[in-house]
């Protein structure tokens, strides 16, 4: 078997999840909701997939969700993406695999922004292609050029971008964001830019993309389980210039081929109605002020979180010496709370006193997790 | 972009299904039916995405759906499988990925017998590997040692094996699954068997797995899709032993992560009534026999078809000079069927003679194609 695979471990999701089912734990690890999706999408899937075509949709995608994504990101980020930009997928993480398989050639170069969402740095390696790792470095975690610069090298083809950022929950500002756009542009990079969390924000924040910025050179990354609260739906999507998208289809259509055309249309369908958004993004800006409240009443000290659904604690400035993956297992095991370390989102030099916490849940989950937090230190 | 998918071409399945809709053709092309699913199962999958959980799924599956497909295994096939041997995928086309990318190191061989399902070739290219094609010839389409041999390396690591195969409609006979055996066990190669279409055979057919006669080094992929005339739910599979099954769910859990947990259950619980399937092998049975009788009044000559829902022409028997591709396009341009031609699934010296139809349809489509053959010659 492939080495790569075959030494790999589970994700540290995956790990977290099962260690809070086996010791029944509460489990802001993962991050999934546990409210926030709309009734009617869950109503027009249910009538599609007894009405509606169940067999092959075309491997780039239904017209109607390609049509539909176009109308959403005009009106809410300004983009002026055809549908034939768009290559919808079964999930972002397939959208993240195409890009990257489509992408790279053996020997090249791609920058990830560390700590930095698990898929890339197993994805990158298995297309044939190096790691080149820029750590930032809490409480700002502000990207900077000089550190962009030095890890750049002639084989550097592609620049890794998660924004708003997971696990830090930082949202880039303008400035960062022009700068990413001039270097690449300046090193004739593309731009892998994941911009899942773009609906996940404080109400009333407008997000940017950087497909806005560097349209020439930009391939976002969309996920629909985000935008509604469905992450089991796994209906995703890259947008780039028209060449790009082709390619990244050919390697779509070995892929997966397709993504079920009942939560395509019914994702059309909630996509032109863009109000049913309000009202989630109210209920995770409560969500988040309550966890926050509680966990500083316990005696946490907190790292801002700006967009994302989570919330990251800083351990040693809370008064805890123990490292995060400690931490993590001390909580799971012993104060019944899954959350997840951040130290595994970096591979040179992670930070090893912060832990990540989902606040995407109903008034007793947080209540419940406050209260195991309280026992975890 | 990575130069194997830049220079790529649209499927050939993709083109026929666009070329179809666009001259409004029927569509006997790529392989999908239009009747055959058991209702209750969609009934099932709407209440499942109403009722329960739409949030991330263990990424390998289902507990439910892979006691499920265990049973039904042992059932049908008399396979020892466990749980723990499964791996869930959002389609049969992304375990063949994740078996693929899991496997195979640069440098590595794999055999491939064509003609052959179009998606191994590139993913075990883009895996690093080289294509090792052993190529069969009508009307017979044996596979032997002799040419097995001739095309093993020291870098041979892998056999793909498709039975029942698609685009020839074989069944391999017992003889056939013994050599494969053989010559994988005597040369310590891996083998991924396609065995999407072990349920679509004549009434009565009972299956053999590779997984049955080389447990020890056979990957099993199946699929939702085929089995309950589904494709569009992008339900699949892999099966093998135990530590490449762990190895394969690395893979996977970067390719797509998880499948959406209500056709997950829906399947599961589809899986349980076998006697389903009962109906549309029958339905399938009379479509082929009604579209072959249509055919041969119209002076086409056939190859046998045995699994599969696919019938093949042989052009040159049937008197018509054309090579396969100018027929197809002649065919869906003019007499208004899509037909897919043989020649794309062979990359050496394919046979130019042969077309694919799809029988999967109800009457008035077959009487329609049938109408539509007639005029193509
Ligand atoms: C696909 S599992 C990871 C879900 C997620 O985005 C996260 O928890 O960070
Ligand atoms: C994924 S499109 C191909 C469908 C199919 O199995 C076929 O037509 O051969």
């Amino acid at each position: 078997m492939n080495p790569q695979f075959e030494t790999m471990k589970v994700s540290i999701f995956e790990e977290m999840s099962l260690a809070a089912a086996r010791h029944g734990a509460l489990n802001l690890g993962q991050g999934f909701p546990d409210f926030g999706w709309p009734d009617p999408l869950l109503d027009e899937a249910a009538r599609l997939v007894r009405e509606g075509s169940n067999q092959y949709p075309p491997s780039r995608g239904l017209p109607v969700l390609r049509e539909a994504l176009t109308a959403f990101y005009a009106d809410r980020q300004g983009l002026t993406l055809t549908p034939e930009q768009f290559v919808v997928t079964s999930g972002a993480t397939e959208a993240i695999a195409a890009v990257l398989l489509a992408a790279l050639e053996p020997g090249d170069g791609a920058i990830v922004i560390a700590p930095a969402y698990d898929a890339y740095a197993p994805l990158i390696r298995r297309a044939g292609g190096h790691v080149q790792e820029v750590v930032l470095r809490p409480p700002t975690w502000q990207v900077d050029r000089a550190s962009l610069e030095a890890v750049i090298t002639p084989a550097t083809r592609l620049l890794v971008v998660n924004n708003p950022h997971n696990p830090t929950g930082r949202l880039l500002d303008a400035r960062e964001l022009q700068l990413l756009a001039d270097v690449a542009r300046e090193h004739d990079l593309l731009i892998l830019s994941d911009e899942v969390w773009e609906e996940v924000l404080a109400p009333g924040v407008r997000f940017t993309s950087l497909a806005s910025i560097a349209p020439e050179r930009t391939i976002k990354v969309g996920s629909a389980g985000k935008i509604f609260s469905l992450t089991g739906w796994k209906v995703g999507w890259a947008a780039g210039p028209a060449e790009l998208a082709s390619v990244i289809a050919r390697a779509h259509q070995y892929l997966t081929f397709a993504t079920p055309p009942h939560l395509q249309a019914a994702v059309a369908f909630g996509l032109g109605h863009g109000e049913w958004l309000d009202g989630p993004r109210h209920g995770f800006a409560r969500a988040r002020q309550r966890l926050a409240e509680g966990l500083e009443r316990a005696g946490y000290a907190l790292l801002p979180s700006e967009g994302t659904y989570f919330q990251c604690v800083d351990l040693r400035a809370s008064g805890i010496g123990l490292d995060d993956r400690a931490f993590a297992t001390l909580a799971v095991e012993q104060a019944g709370i899954a959350v997840i370390p951040l130290s595994p989102f970096t591979e040179g030099e992670p930070e090893r006193g912060l832990v990540r916490l989902c606040f995407a849940k109903r008034d007793e989950t947080i209540d419940g997790a406050i209260a195991a937090m309280a026992t975890a230190r």
